[in-house]
């Protein structure tokens, strides 16, 4: 019997003198066995326990690098989350020169972590809104009382916006109570939605302790919220998506403190792998991340292979929606349709604040400046 | 009423021509209300709600970078570790070229996350021993049935070992699955604890998923485990602290899935920030990290600098061992014990299967090395 496998590339750039082999050798061995090759087990090389690597591609430039593909057995991840992460980049991002750039899963592990309960046509059917991308906002800043923050997510909600998030700096502080605040912010948004006659829905951030946060998720659905605003380095890769799963919640996930990743083009994950393909794999329903030409790093072509890896065709796993945010502003929104196109929850915050003292004007602005570019755009 | 701070030191090398000032109040404003500067509240600048630059120093060199120290409000990061790490590299992790270099916590904050529960002097208390490093290896590799690991860490229990902990990649997979192993391998220790009338305590690897840890962290407990092996960016930051705290656990960290940190001098947080100063506060009793001169890339400043962090004196707060390990052997123990001194918990693991086929040889050239050159060093 030949135990499934599951296929990663890094693209390495070697920080020493030795071969390109040995240093793909060295992933293979640091991922799984974690011992100096001379003391694998036979057995351990005959079943394949070891990582084995497929193919290497040498890509030239200054300094050479290399795309190299590493095959693990699907059991050794236990398919489960903290498993899988440790053998795809755990001991490794310890080492220099290590990029994951492309991970292929099996049918049977994208049936295991079961991606978006959602997606992107679940999420269009609950907010019934069709034919252009979501307009998405965060309430902020932290420090607001409850009730201000609820009175600035109802103003939103009457603009016509469809999902609005806290801003993730919104945990449980004295300021906003988490059940405070979700149950304030619920109602008004209640209040709105039954004025407008539109539904607009409310991510509170979940981000409570070990001993906190399922409760807080319990609470978010007992009140009625759709779904939750979750970071997943935060509180830990696999408890959000778990947790949501349980509680009957839809994700939409932030990319705090996931930012070494990035820093360097030549170690770390990337976007792509990270907040596209991973977190759609474990949940996402909508990945939230800094684009292009904002005050962050990533650049036009990251955030595109970002999209993809949130949207493109994978069997039996739905699309998520991509969110590209920070720094974005109205003026903007005809760019980033172009840029994005229509399965896309465009995320404006701070700027909404500046555009007019009523929430309800900037998020009718926000609105009106989407439909108009979809209008413009399908001629 | 002034609302208590604690403060942050941060090195920034600017990455664009913007002052120095201009950078400090991003991170200001990013970690805390995240909307543009001239849409925060008067109130929330009165009140101190904006992170504060309290100083900047140019250090100069190609390219110039400066340190600047910024506080922050205690009550913003409610005392949880989500939210502190949130607070403190949040989504200025996704910015370029700031590393954390330093933070002074509040005695109010050691208080609340309460670091080492039982530190470098309870360990030693409950292993009786006294005068020496402790003598630690990982049980591997990763595949090898429960029967056969029980079999390895009988042995080395045997040989006089301290500490044994599984590999981190020993989880819960079918070869060992977390029960069976953790109850076969304690039943040897036991057994050779008997034998030979000193004690080696067994660290299993904790990580499960959000449904399973707990119980597993209670299956330890019952099985008269004294610690575990925590993975903390894989459990997520909060997790395995909580539970070994909950059910009465030793901590051993393990630094696997954070080395995006460490990668880039000018990004993301030194190994001694996060694997000392922030694993110590939150509970680490030991924290493994990977040696220089070894197969990893820390050099020895930054292991000294991690290792003065874990045991430096701090009102309030217990001594962690600082555990170097990745590729170190018995003949390097001498040279381990000059650099780092008697309180360390020296980490041999695949060297240890390499030196004889009898684990227990293998423990006891280890402690003998050990212990010579203690004698040697003392004279």
């Amino acid at each position: 019997m030949t135990a499934e496998r599951f296929t990663v590339t890094y693209r390495v750039t070697p920080d020493d003198a030795r071969s390109i082999e040995a240093h793909a050798k060295d992933i293979c061995i640091e991922e799984t066995v974690e011992i100096p090759e001379d003391a694998v087990p036979a057995s351990h090389w005959e079943q394949g326990i070891v990582g084995r690597i497929e193919s290497i591609t040498e890509r030239g430039g200054q300094p050479t690098d290399y795309d190299v593909r590493i095959s693990y057995r699907v059991d050794i991840t236990n398919n489960e989350i903290p498993n899988l992460l440790n053998v795809v980049f755990g001991n490794i991002s310890i080492r220099r020169g290590i990029k994951v750039i492309d991970i292929a899963f099996t049918d049977e592990q994208v049936k295991a972590f079961g991606g978006p309960r959602f997606g992107t046509d679940g999420l269009r059917k609950a907010l019934n809104v069709f034919g252009r991308p979501l307009a998405t906002t965060a309430i902020k800043p932290l420090g607001l009382s409850a009730r201000e923050l609820a009175t600035l997510c109802g103003g939103y909600a009457r603009g016509g916006l469809d999902i609005i998030k806290d801003d993730h700096g919104l945990i449980d502080q004295h300021f906003h109570p988490f059940e405070e605040r979700v149950a304030r912010i619920q109602e008004a948004v209640r209040e709105a939605n039954a004025k407008t006659g539109r539904i607009t829905h409310y991510y509170p951030m979940v981000a409570g302790r070990f001993d906190a946060i399922e409760k807080q998720m319990a609470f978010a659905q007992a009140q009625g919220c759709f779904g939750v605003l979750v970071a997943p380095m935060l509180v830990g890769p696999d408890t959000g998506y778990y947790l949501a799963r349980k509680y009957d919640l839809a994700v939409m996930t932030h990319p705090t403190f996931t930012g070494t990743h990035f820093h360097d083009p030549r170690h770390g994950m990337t976007p792509a792998i990270l907040l596209g393909t991973l977190f759609r794999l474990f949940g996402a329903d909508i990945s939230v991340f800094p684009n292009y030409g904002g005050r962050f790093t990533f650049t036009e072509a990251e955030c595109h292979d970002l999209a993809d890896a949130l949207r493109g065709p994978i069997k039996g796993m739905k699309a998520a929606f991509p969110s590209p945010a920070g720094g974005m502003t109205i003026e903007k929104v005809g760019a980033m349709l172009d840029a994005y196109g229509e399965e896309t929850a465009l995320l404006i915050g701070g700027a909404l604040l500046r555009y007019s003292p009523d929430p309800a004007i900037s998020a009718r602005a926000f609105v009106d400046a989407l439909e108009q570019a979809v209008k413009a755009k399908k001629g």
